[in-house]
């Protein structure tokens, strides 16, 4: 299936060709679909970004520059596509509001940013992939996602923005409001959406009450910019602390129901089930709807098998998140495997604000060598904090790792004696240290020495 | 390096290239050893041992192989070989006793076997490399072997057979006993041993007070035959209760000593260093010499990873062995990761002896699906047990894996209802089972059935 322009020197570690071909085979306008994702792909993204699945379009920035900065460039912000990116012209955009409401309109994106009649308004929000650290989950077991591709995310599926826009809640008014008892707000978007090999829009809902909060934002702005393609020009749904799935890309309608949307995105995806729940025995009503994040947190550097030199404290850096308004109060890292736990002191984590992440960094104190295990946790203004072991909040459909984050190091204390004297000894005959667990060619003891040892410090007791 | 000999239809996992390339280097005899080690296992192992290194040749039983029966045939023993295997003529064969020993001999085969000088014996011993499992210390950190191999053995690096020999007490006796207080006895193989780059022979010596007690065997016999060729032939040392490493196979010398030997097997390898003890830390005397083996055991059925379909019971099978004459008295499982454990029933488990392992199998208890985690652990007649983690005991020289084992599995209760019908749904529309990861093709539930139970069981609540 692979056209020639998806021969680039880049780094897609699953290509979704079942996605690429149900979309030739569609045929007529979605035929173009793969190749435009691409190359909006190539043009808006960071040249860094990981790319998980190349089509429909999954990606997240390396871990160095994940937390780099409190906002996230609009080109390294994660993106998770469910179909291909659809190009809109936005002179010929028309967003319809229908259902139970008084009075369905329809608005052009002119119509939508006239100030005089809906009053603007500017966030910052962090998003998240329920998906993020997946692999952590993979990693340990097997779940749905062999031939339907669930994207092997690492700790980037999140990131956050300031987004420009109106509150969804000015529009149903001018729309005259709700009527006959509606509760939810289902959004459209053009993006397609395949399921049980059954094709349709990508379509999600909300509750009222999440709208009526003014916590739900139709936006045109990323960043100061336009939105980019990839992340839904001309207009998208923000759902403020909500997982990213319920912020529609793309959106050309929204209407209003009673209950929630069937469409299989809410009712039969984004799912999370109990641990013992799998493929022979899961029905779709036996889950939690997955809407706020539950709090969460990531160590963004060191990273997993790295060597580190230190002098007795490890530099640590990561992120810390909580869904649905809570925001990280405390941040805790061990190096010990989870049995003592250090305070990331308060002005080493970044402003907090209700719907933002909060970054931070530690100066971790470590005196063992070897292979160590550091762990993250964070303590949310309701004082949740995370379970302890991936194997805690396993599930079949891989969503929410939210458990601590523990990666191994192997450090390398350079105040302990007898380190200091081996690297020297690198150092003097001129020998690179990694990698490590190759075989050490620096002349050791002698076996004089182990003799004189041995006669001192004999291996077997006498009788 | 490869000769066209390597190109046979198996499958080593390292092909030993470095050690090939060596003995090629050294020349004369030593060039044509590759290739004859490899012919010797082509023909006396079994053609479904799993090669983990192909020279020196590292190899063990397929797991349903291991435990079938309590006696090891000698074509699926383990073979822990660190040269290659020599080529000896039984005729032109002399085994030379000397050291501090009152009257220095030279013996033939055939003065060993003369029943009028030397009583013969016969044991069954159990043969364990301190390898053994050293897979689970591999997956979890990367330790030294990299560019030295250390074969990646699973739970096969175990064995058990009958041989028969002469006590080297007898032969100590022979040679008018131990002089000048010499405590140790040094066994020379024939085969190759490289350290650092230096070429030496396989060397490594027991205490004397090991050999006093009639527990150190001149083997020349196995399971009834003589013994193959890869395993020693025409004879070799057995150490009852030790590792491995201590039974020299094609011994050629034996030298009574006052301290243990330097040669680098003994004094520089099968060295057991604690957890934090690594690369740039280590000395060879910060170590345990490993001899006896502490107590362990192996899951050899079901497989980690396995889709077990059961009616609420589990069948398992394995071994379990302790070290230096004590034995396994109970062996114990749990299908919960280690919280409950349930006891193998007494009459399950194979007749227990001195130096030997005991298999055994249970029908383990276990309700859930999903995937879950079998552990086993064993206690000794000393009451010993085993350490619950990897992490508890792992080491750089990834030696002595000796920690409770852990098995995932996926669990199908097919008591449980849900389970049943799903099952049947499958069967109904011809849908094979396999793979377990694949996307469910069954008919699900519909879509009025899902917003029946929404009407029902709202996912948010009203204010």
């Amino acid at each position: 299936m692979a056209s020639p322009l998806f021969q680039t020197p880049t780094n897609p570690v699953l290509p979704g060709d079942d996605f690429k071909s149900w979309h030739t085979a569609l045929g007529g306008e979605l035929t173009k679909v793969p190749d435009d994702s691409w190359k909006t792909v190539l043009k808006e993204k960071h040249p860094e970004m990981l790319h998980l699945l190349q089509f429909p379009y999954n990606g997240e920035p390396p871990k160095r520059l994940v937390t780099d900065k409190a906002i996230t460039p609009n080109s390294l912000h994660f993106v998770r596509n469910h179909g291909g990116t659809p190009l809109i012209d936005e002179k010929k955009f028309e967003l319809q509001l229908d259902g139970l409401v008084k009075s369905p309109k329809t608005y052009t994106m002119k119509d939508l940013m006239n100030k005089s009649v809906f009053p603007q308004m500017e966030k910052t929000i962090t998003m998240q992939c329920s998906g993020t650290r997946r692999i952590e989950q993979i990693s340990m077991y097997a779940g749905q996602g062999d031939e339907v591709p669930q994207a092997p995310w690492a700790e980037g599926a999140i990131g956050t923005a300031r987004y420009k826009g109106i509150s969804l809640k000015k529009l149903i008014k001018d729309c005259g409001g709700l009527v006959s008892n509606a509760k939810h707000l289902e959004f459209y978007g053009v993006d397609t959406y395949v399921k049980d090999l059954n094709v349709g829009n990508y379509v999600v809902s909300v509750p009222w009450s999440k709208v009526k909060s003014n916590e739900v934002i139709l936006a045109w702005e990323m960043n100061g910019e336009p939105l980019p393609k990839i992340h839904g020009f001309p207009l998208r749904v923000i759902v403020m602390g909500y997982i990213g799935a319920r912020s529609v890309k793309w959106l050309y309608r929204i209407k209003a129901i009673k209950s929630p949307s069937l469409a299989p995105v809410q009712s039969r995806e984004y799912l999370y089930f109990n641990q013992q729940m799998g493929k022979y025995n899961q029905r779709p009503m036996d889950r939690l709807q997955i809407q706020e994040m539950p709090v969460s947190s990531a160590i963004m550097s060191p990273w997993q098998n790295q060597v580190i030199m230190h002098g007795g404290k490890i530099l640590c850096k990561g992120w810390a998140y909580s869904g649905g308004g809570r925001w990280p109060e405390r941040v805790e890292l061990s190096a010990d495997g989870g049995f003592s736990w250090y305070d990331v002191p308060e002005e080493n984590l970044s402003k907090k604000g209700k719907w933002a992440w909060r970054s931070w960094e530690i100066d971790l104190p470590c005196d063992v060598e070897g292979w160590i295990e550091i762990v993250c946790r964070c303590w949310d203004n309701s004082l949740n904090t995370q379970p302890l072991n991936v194997r805690a909040a396993w599930n079949w459909g891989l969503h929410v790792t939210s458990s601590a984050h523990r990666i191994k190091i192997y450090s390398v204390n350079k105040t302990h004696k007898l380190t200091q004297q081996k690297l020297a000894q690198f150092k003097e005959h001129d020998i690179p240290l990694a990698p490590l667990t190759r075989y050490d060619p620096v002349p050791g003891i002698t076996d004089r020495e182990i003799a004189k040892y041995q006669d001192s410090h004999p291996r077997d007791v006498d009788e």
